[in-house]
């Protein structure tokens, strides 16, 4: 039967053995970086591109995980064979790690960790938006600025991020999509953004993830001969699209119909959301930047 | 023997068995609020007040813990008597708790929860910088703005902290002391800061923790006759200050000694700084704004 499979402490175990202590920093300081990957039909999609982001995230925080690249690639891909599932979603999670000793609380003389945890595919936004489209809440709750949290180190520092979340839920929305603190679209839990104008893609530039399906949108409107810009955006130039849409790794492309409760267009999804949403899985389900598991796994066994 | 000691799940359990899930938005997003008190000579010092933060930083999340506040003093006070040490540091910590499905990953139908720990008195900037004072590095990493995210509501979203931190640890200092957006300071990886001016004291304003040692600066300067001023203060005040400190729960008054590695004042700990050191301490010692564990069981058991 299939199962959540989570790889911690060196051994690969149940998701529901999975736990940290709360002494770690890890947890009490939220020092830890991450990135999720997701599997289709048996294909890890853009492994090389998560294992670049993710090794970029733990240097820029100074840690060390106890594997190289190699194994880490080798860990992902033995969690999803574990697992049993086809479609999945996959953290990976560079940790601070213990204290040496709780009287000496000194970050640099933690033992460096890596954990990783492989669920069954979800949907961030939730799968039935996927046709209705989601209300999006333009946030009151600012995205922290570059020069106190990067946003691209990936990381759990959400409290902004949920912040909004909670905000946009008060104002009766199903997400938050955040500001920066110049009035600038960033992004949202769990999101990158995108509008339609004329034709064109946009997406905000500046202190947000550098999303792998951000970049797989670039590459897919490209193909599709649709002209993109990543740019400053104001809550004006969302609320005066055509059409809009999220992506994430957890649930590809979500289409907008609504900002802060108002219709946006014609409030159904987008020709062009649809479009780059259906070329989106078509290629997904055909393996498309693909490496199969097995692949990873036929040099050698996990040490 | 004494041992440290954590209530979570419900139950007090030695620390080393407290563990949470790595699935939990606790975890995944730092959704977890805290505040950390301590206890001298078998005395919790200002217990109200820190009942007071902490209530108010979970209802500025929209936490819920399954305790009212007369259980939390309890827990409070059953994990330092469970643990038997006499000075002690106890963190509370409001949880999001677990998602009840994790393919609906909606905060709201989390169970939040509430944890405690108590280990044994520790000193966040080191025991030993009471005599030589800590080098305190101004670090050009910023401390997040309230409008991402609130300093006043105590949180582990610490990565600015933590890069400051590593920051000031390259440049060889102790530790950090970061500046909001605009270039005022506000406070470090755990600790507020104050400086003396011609006889004055002097400490920022604006979006910082309110701390309780902070508060108990205030108290004691006033009894001493001692002016200060709460108001945005540069880098170049604390550098031209006669003398400067740190105040927090764990680890009570530090001198700064010298500032990105020049010295400051003379290089030893202030006179003032001294002063109110060995009247906090002094204080403390004879049980000042103090509370017994003991009276706080004494009416009934944790339920």
């Amino acid at each position: 039967m299939a199962e959540s499979i989570a790889f911690i402490d060196d051994e690969f175990v149940p998701v529901s053995e999975a736990k940290i202590s709360i002494m770690e920093p890890t947890f009490t300081k939220s020092d830890v970086v991450y990135d999720t990957l997701s599997s289709r039909k048996g294909y890890i999609f853009r492994l090389d591109d998560h294992m670049r982001r993710f090794e970029a995230s733990y240097r820029a925080m100074q840690l060390a995980p106890p594997y190289a690249t190699d194994d880490i690639r080798r860990i992902t891909a033995e969690c999803i064979m574990r697992s049993g599932y086809g479609d999945t979603c996959v953290t990976l999670m560079a940790t601070r790690g213990p204290f040496i000793d709780l009287a000496d609380r000194d970050i640099r003389k933690c033992r460096n960790g890596l954990m990783a945890v492989c669920v069954p595919y979800y949907w961030v936004l939730g799968k039935d938006k996927q046709t209705s489209g989601v209300n999006m809440v333009i946030t009151e709750n600012q995205r922290v600025p570059a020069g106190a949290i990067d946003a691209r180190v990936k990381n759990f520092n959400w409290m902004d991020l949920t912040r909004g979340l909670l905000e946009a839920y008060e104002k009766g929305g199903d997400s938050a999509l955040l500001c920066t603190p110049d009035g600038f679209l960033s992004e949202g839990p769990g999101f990158n953004i995108w509008l339609a104008k004329d034709g064109r893609l946009f997406t905000p530039r500046g202190n947000l993830l550098e999303g792998v399906t951000r970049r797989s949108v670039f590459d897919l409107a490209q193909e599709l001969g649709v002209e993109t810009s990543e740019k400053p955006l104001s809550p004006e130039d969302l609320r005066g699209a055509d059409e809009a849409f999220t992506s994430t790794t957890a649930g590809g492309i979500t289409p907008i119909t609504q900002v802060d409760g108002k219709t946006l267009g014609n409030g159904a999804p987008g020709i062009l959301t649809t479009r780059l949403t259906d070329e989106y899985w078509r290629r997904r389900d055909a393996g498309w930047c693909g490496t199969r598991p097995e692949e990873v796994l036929q040099d050698r066994d996990v040490a």
